[in-house]
């Protein structure tokens, strides 16, 4: 075990670095057992390091008794070991391992950090695409099966793969967004009261008394507007004590939010929240193409598609395309899951785009501190964001002035005490000002082509899931 | 009200640009009236953009009627306008505005959100320094009042050049990491056991069971360890359940939290978190110059001192020196916040650094998990690091082997059942690794010599604060 005894002069090379230039170098390399085979006098072991592996030959001779191949031959597959081996050329390529054209001839080799003998589930099998499983009656692994022992699940290429990526996301959300102007802000999660009247919020204790949990920032958003940071944005946990069990609902997930001022019009804002999510693809497709290509090859999925200007639609135009599909839909009827789906297809269609944004939402269906168009009293200059079809971001420019704040609470029948405060942060002079708030998760899962948003969140919360 | 009713091709002008080089223009700017003073047939008004403003006039004459003189003195403080006029050079600086060499002839000026006339602080005392405030018997702002009123507080100068800070803390975090080679993850904050016994932990109704929320990142942290990402960082709330009312204790803050992998001995992830401070420290001083000075105005403070390398002292050392300044301390005790402070002040003046290592804490008084030190028993591989002289990272060498977290849990009379997870996590092969969390809001209070921690939350959560 290694308890930091002593600080060894001793260089551990990387596996992705094994190649035919160290060919007769001495190395040592510190790596997972991922395979090994006895084999008479022999022992092949493949090493793993997050995606890359090379195979690893044991076998009786000057650096190696057969005690030591036999030692080899029995360590626990994902023990860590430190291996001191000469880097090979191989003359036929090693087909199953990305270091192809060199092998590892072992001299020493110790076991760092020991595996039990039985794993829960084979990294091979968790990476097997469904269809070669299906078809050829190959073991995959189950959700669940992989959920509850997580740690092994994520030593996968493939889960590898989805959350470097979704690291980039927040990256390229921030990268944008900074270079746009937008300060950095952090927001309470323990709030004292429910924002919208109190459905769907986990209760805390709070000491002697009772608080919630935030079911996103907005509040804090708006008030750093009305503070003068006029262009904000925030990371962080958003919390919904919704009995959802369906594949894009958790109870707990990451929320890309934004807020900015603006000067006349919230399509301003509307054009700058789309304009970083091209960044975000644009920049995955650029920095991220192993990764997708990774993931592809478990869960193939066509290029994620989008255009430049962001295909902005009306409400009403979508309703003309749905019922034209054949859908009966009232024009202030909210969009169900199934032709928020279909939408999205016939969108693809006729544009040829996986991302659009949906403007001009029938007030009746959105929060009450939605701002009303001037134009049509029934419909709000408010708009979702989809991705091949489903909801990423939800987003409104929201009423700044008190008194029509507090007019729309009533008719929504809101308890005005309870939301005080949040009408008192408007009385000092408020900007004009729109937002939105994105699922990371779920923009992870749909950019990748996904299926379920537990896929996409390394340890998910759900009705059903609070471990591991 | 802006309703978003068009979208007029009108360009505003930020206040920071009207200098010289735009004597003669006409110009629109928005802006907050910041003061107001009619005299005679004239109305000054200064109109502030976060830290900047200019002085504006409305004169009687070709394009202002004495209505709209009295129309601008009525104006509310605070409220935001949108003015048009012609920006002229004056022949003495203005001394009390950031535009010293001009002003605005104002020629249109419409009320874009009007403030209520009694605003519950004066932003001129709310960035005045104490002293001031004391010797010259003139008006400050106590912290309730701030705080009651964030929204206020806020705009002021000293309140936005800390936050821009902040968030520049995050962000040099992030990119000295990410440069480094670490991966971002996102981490739960509901979970269903309280890792360390259960104590100073918040208990979240979870549907029809309890839930807790996570002190720490820190299991998952070690979870991404175990699953192979081999160096992560997040950044995000951190809940603690404590009942202390102090100037440095929060109920809710962020935590900077860094876990990684290394090779033979912990020193390896303790040099890269000292670097990573290091580089935040340089960032800050390099990139932020204008906010440190703003925020000195109001509260005078000594520049951050730091060396390269951090100096690295070892707990018996730091002991040695309190016991030559008279303290008696047993070899197994813990620093007291006293003891702490006048360490800080011990080191500071032997060796001229405000930021510090202590290594080698007494196993005694470190958690469980800690990895205690193979030449002595009774010492551990753990360490705190100290900004001016208080606390602001604790971290370790994690023990990554389940026989011997096992003991140590029975040491420590930890229910095994309830860390059962914890402790199958190192099952499966884990790599020896030590990590640590910050805490934000104590980094921009120790870096600008603040005073108080609910400076540096923007919505502080205390043992009796929870609004706004």
């Amino acid at each position: 075990m290694i308890q930091s005894q002593e600080k060894p002069d001793r260089v551990l090379v990387r596996i992705s670095d094994l190649t035919v230039q160290k060919a007769g170098e001495v190395v040592w390399v510190r790596a997972r057992v991922h395979t090994s085979r006895a084999k008479g006098k022999q022992c092949f072991l493949v090493l793993r390091q997050q995606q890359f592996n090379v195979q690893a030959l044991v076998a009786v001779g000057d650096h190696a008794s057969k005690q030591m191949v036999k030692f080899a031959a029995n360590i626990n597959k994902e023990s860590i070991v430190d291996v001191e081996g000469v880097v090979r050329k191989v003359n036929q390529k090693i087909g199953s391992c990305t270091q192809q054209d060199v092998e590892l001839h072992v001299q020493k080799i110790y076991v760092i950090s020991s595996a039990e003998p039985r794993l829960p589930l084979q990294l091979d099998d968790a990476v097997r695409p469904e269809v070669e499983g299906e078809e050829e009656g190959r073991a995959t692994v189950n959700q669940d099966t992989r959920l509850d022992n997580r740690v092994i699940d994520l030593r996968t290429s493939t889960s590898q793969a989805i959350f470097r990526l979704q690291s980039g996301i927040c990256h390229l959300f921030r990268e944008t967004l900074t270079n746009k102007g937008f300060v950095e802000i952090q927001t309470p999660k323990i709030i004292s009261a429910a924002s919208e009247g109190g459905a769907n919020v986990f209760t805390v204790s709070y000491f002697k008394n009772n608080a919630y949990l935030a079911q996103s920032p907005q509040l804090y958003k708006q008030m750093c507007i009305c503070a003068d940071f006029e262009k904000v944005f925030c990371i962080g946990p958003v919390f919904r004590a919704e009995d959802s069990n369906t594949h894009r609902h958790l109870t707990e997930f990451v929320g890309l939010d934004i807020e900015m001022a603006f000067n006349y019009h919230y399509h301003e804002v509307v054009e700058e929240i789309a304009d970083t999510l091209v960044q975000i693809f644009k920049g995955l497709q650029k920095r991220f193409q192993t990764e997708i290509q990774t993931v592809n090859k478990q869960f193939p999925c066509e290029p994620f598609k989008f255009l430049e200007p962001t295909l902005r639609l009306e409400y009403c135009e979508a309703l003309a395309m749905l019922r034209e599909a054949g859908i009966e839909m009232g024009d202030e009827e909210d969009l169900s899951t199934p032709n928020e789906k279909l939408l999205g297809r016939l969108v693809k269609e006729k544009y040829d785009t996986d991302f659009y944004i949906l403007d001009k939402y029938p007030l009746a269906v959105r929060p009450f501190y939605t701002m009303p168009d001037p134009r049509n009293p029934k419909q709000s200059n408010s708009y979702d964001m989809f991705m091949r079809g489903e909801e990423i971001l939800s987003g409104a420019q929201r009423i700044h002035d008190p008194q029509l704040l507090t007019e729309r609470a009533l008719h929504h029948g809101i308890d005005l005490e309870k939301i005080k405060a949040y009408i008192d942060s408007f009385r000092f002079g408020a900007p004009p000002h729109a937002g939105g708030g994105i699922g990371l998760e779920r923009v992870t899962m749909l950019f990748l082509g996904l299926h379920n948003v537990r896929q996409t969140s390394m340890f998910p919360r759900d009705p059903k899931r609070l471990t591991p």
